[in-house]
């Protein structure tokens, strides 16, 4: 735990939350300024800022609570995001999963999502898995 | 499994994929239509479109295995996705967590994130969470 980081002072009850569950090793409440309603924010008992420094035992429990989450919310589309650092759009320092509905296809509402893909090309694809597979 | 389904397709070795790591319960690989260098997939091995039609046992591994596919792509920055639902983004129907290195700040490359925040309203918050509390 971080004595700076807002979520670690959810997390202690420091500052008080929407809380909707809580294990020994995840916590989920709602996000006050949501993209949407119901949109609920998941996170580790664990401080770290990227999910490369979240160990593998407090993250086993995310998904299956970001689930039930999504489940009580009602949300029949919905996305399930995590950002790692500034450029990708993260603005608390402590691993957090949102669970946002998207009721609409509006772009007031909800996460907006831009998909720059690039043109398939089979022999970078092909280096790149020998490069990956070789640190796995 | 689902017959009709790509993805199942590729768990069963029926189309090739550039694999990164297999489990019982869980498979990855890269993604062909990449937003970025290093944006890969982790599958559950459970046919289901959306995250709450998977059980929690195929979930479990996920996490866990998307960071180490972050890890190894060396990207700093990078973002972990899931798409539930066409108005969602969701383009195929068996859920797929995306993790995409997000190398610059440029819309051209790596996961675009729009953010329709909505003001905090402390009033409509506190009916949500009594609402969704006795639901959990």
């Amino acid at each position: 735990m971080s004595a700076a980081c807002i979520f670690c002072k959810i997390i202690k009850g420091d500052i008080p939350s929407f809380k909707l569950f809580e294990s020994d090793k995840v916590f989920a409440f709602l996000d006050i300024q949501p993209l949407s309603r119901g949109h609920a924010l998941v996170i580790p008992k664990f401080h770290g800022a990227k999910l490369t420094d979240i160990p593998d035992e407090y993250l086993t429990e995310v998904l299956p609570v970001a689930k039930k989450v999504a489940q009580i919310s009602g949300a029949e589309n919905f996305n399930v995001l995590q950002n790692n650092g500034r450029i990708a759009h993260q603005v608390v320092d402590h691993v957090h999963f949102h669970m946002i509905p998207k009721p609409s296809q509006s772009d007031s509402e909800g996460l907006v999502i831009g998909w720059p893909a690039q043109a398939t090309d089979m022999d970078k694809l092909k280096a790149l898995h020998e490069e990956l597979k070789a640190k796995m």
